[in-house]
């Protein structure tokens, strides 16, 4: 159990949590984008609130955006926990959807609506009040604490392997909590064990030099834009299987047990889809179930798609060019340089006479499996189980947190996914939202996890 | 032969014809766009320089953007020509790619660069030109002249119709002059007899109701992105063959002389495929030369494809919704009505679940076969020689000039397309261009049509 002292102080102190979360929101930390650069600030903010909190902290610099870097010695024989989270947000757009401005955080109903208000501020933001508490109430920590923080998670963390071999020994821990999922549903608290990969593209088909007059020259030429949905069409059969050369090698099979234990899990592909405002969950390959679709099998979906006029009316021509952004999502133990070298060729043989394409690879993770057996794993579902007072399940999910693999690799830590979002969370859309009551419960959560580990660890 | 004086009054006043059209091209009369509305300023410009030539004219209202009408009365005896242009013009967009402002005409080089200058401003001020050459220099003209301009042409002529029905009297004629079509090359004269049709569309594909991550749902829903490019992709089979069903029932099979006929044009496949800034013609069906594909084949191309996001970097989203902007060219005798009818149910046949499709029916033509053996196409063969001094040839056109076909259905005319354009001159492109020695030999042919018409007619 949750020493009292510090619990009687998360809960009498949950209004200042909000306000400084609320502050933190403000921030327009949008990495995909170059100005307004709204990075800096928000990790100038992070690094002087970790100092108000009492650790040593600082802001330092990569080959990108800063990351954030706080530390609290609570004592030798104490274990290490490192924390990971990240400061930077998807772009709001479309921002006519917004019922409140993304970036002027909103209580309503008991929830609180801003970008990132999920992901990742919010959630990375408890681990903040936790140690705050530790700190106010019983005047240390139960383990030394580290807090790293990133400010390219959005955009596939291009610099944080470079910054993480260079600061290995300083980061170094026994344990690694990151807070950057979910629960599968209200009330079913759930730890993730599994996260698909990624390779994003862009590829752009060039036709003739300049927009032509459609009517002088439709038969003649070949349209980038036909071509190029000839190419993305062909990336699917009709039983919705990735039709590149090589795809599926490197899929791991998954365990009957496992997939059994899935379908316990309270979901409804027709409710699921009602909640996406659609008829059906038609994505996907044919044979499996949505969650299995999502969770175990890799994905190939188009995130964008341009070309010719856009604006209102008509105009009749043939395009110079058109062009298409695809993210496709890997599982275990796909090989990201693998598949790209499988998607180039398969675009080069997919282009037609009269089109010139290029491919630029935007980025690639791998896929991660997590140990579910370990110390820190054993913590944290205890931790979850406290703060939620429901028994936490493990699951898989299909987005990629790319860190948790490069933590793996570089650190040897294999992180314990203490996620609280809900599915209905908005992530990447308008109206992100968190439910406050996730996040007073998630500080909970947090302070708990770090007495636990320092009982496993002594014990 | 022309009239001397008439001929030495054009040679006379050439620059005083480019700099009334230079006025003319500074109006952004884009009639795809509802602001700012350039359209109503040249209507009344116009107006008003047929009055200053001695003309009857006035600016006539319709549904959507106005008529100029001018009429000047020769004889009762005498025969009555009705001139058709279009003052509106195609958008100009990508504005990064013109040298000099599409508003701003510019000489180079013995080009004149402006939106409009080709299509179809330059061409219908040749008619200015030739009528007030005649008027000053001998006192008169050969026949009674009527000339009509547009400013809806570049979005199908929506208003034409009821408007010609509506002034069927008023419009009455014995011959009908168009230019607004092009010399198959420079140095050969040509008379366009046949112009495909159109049917435009729209279609939206609706997937979720907001942007949803690609993560956490890619596998499950589908995307509207990729289900659009396979409805797309869907359009044509491997042949390049439109595979919509009952799509090729009307087409009418063309003589095997027309397209021997064909065969002796200058036309090379590799040379034009250079000029267009691609490397091949892989456009259309196979197992037709690329001038068949383009003349007596229908063709399906996109205009504009849009979905997603679409700004620098990524975002990892399933989208909302994707559209794409699809233009039909037609040829006789396929029917609009029943070609849009045979696209909406192949839509509706492509709609996968999980996708609510709507399709925008932006506008319809029908393709057109003209007269070559008439009063009219004879004296306009013999102005076109006069002015240019080669034996002109006919030929077809991919493109669509819509309102031929509603004057043969309305006012019972043929029209003889007599068109100065050249293929390089960037029609709908950036850097729209006209060669001023085009032009200049219009005027003259312009002039000339108009006696050899009153000839023939006597005769």
């Amino acid at each position: 159990m949750l020493n009292a002292d510090v619990k009687a102080w998360l809960d009498s102190h949950r209004d200042e949590h909000l306000a400084g979360l609320c502050e933190l929101l403000r921030f327009e930390s949008i990495s995909n984008v170059a100005e307004p650069d709204g990075c800096r600030p928000c990790a100038d903010w992070l690094a002087a609130r970790l100092r108000g909190i009492g650790f040593a902290a600082e802001v330092l610099e990569t080959a990108g955006r800063p990351c954030v870097v706080g530390e609290f010695h609570a004592g030798v024989d104490l274990p290490t926990v490192l924390i990971y989270g990240h400061y930077d947000v998807q772009p709001p757009d479309p921002l006519e959807l917004w019922d409140t401005g993304p970036f002027e955080p909103t209580v309503r109903d008991g929830w609180l609506y801003a970008r990132g208000a999920d992901d990742d501020k919010g959630q990375l933001f408890m681990h903040f009040a936790a140690a705050e508490a530790w700190l106010a109430a019983s005047g240390s920590l139960p383990v030394n604490l580290k807090i790293l923080l990133e400010g390219e998670e959005e955009i596939g963390s291009p610099s944080i392997e470079k910054f993480l071999t260079a600061h290995a020994e300083r980061l170094a821990a026994d344990a690694l909590v990151i807070s950057d999922t979910g629960f599968f549903a209200e009330g079913q608290p759930t730890i993730t064990s599994a996260l698909r990969g990624l390779a994003s593209f862009e590829v752009i088909f060039n036709g003739p030099d300049r927009d032509v007059h459609s009517g002088l020259e439709g038969g003649m030429l070949t349209n980038p834009i036909n071509a190029l949905a000839r190419l993305v069409a062909a990336l699917h059969d009709d039983d919705g299987k990735v039709t590149i050369p090589g795809f599926y090698d490197d899929v791991l099979p998954v365990g009957d047990e496992e997939k059994a234990a899935w379908r316990q899990l309270p979901f409804d592909e027709a409710d699921h889809a009602r909640q996406m405002g659609t008829d059906a969950l038609g994505g996907g390959e044919r044979g499996y179930t949505a969650l299995e679709r999502n969770w175990l099998r890799p994905a190939v979906d188009c995130n964008g798609i341009f070309g010719g006029y856009q604006g209102q009316g008509e105009k009749t021509i043939i395009p110079a060019s058109a062009g298409v952004k695809i993210t496709m999502r890997l599982v275990a133990d796909q090989d990201p340089g693998k598949i790209v070298a499988a998607f180039e060729k398969f675009v080069a043989g997919h282009t037609p006479p009269g089109i010139k394409s290029e491919v630029k690879v935007r980025h690639t993770a791998r896929p991660v499996l997590l140990a579910t057996d370990s110390m820190a794993a054993g913590a944290g579902l205890d931790a979850m189980a406290e703060a939620f007072a429901v028994k936490p399940v493990f699951m898989r999910c299909g987005a990629s947190v790319p860190i948790t693999e490069v933590f793996q690799r570089v650190l040897g830590l294999d992180a314990v996914m203490l996620g609280v979002g809900l599915p209905e969370d908005n992530l990447h859309s308008p109206n992100e939202k968190l439910k406050l009551s996730q996040f007073y419960d998630g500080t909970v959560m947090a302070a708990a996890f770090l007495e636990n580990f320092a009982e496993r660890f002594k014990a």
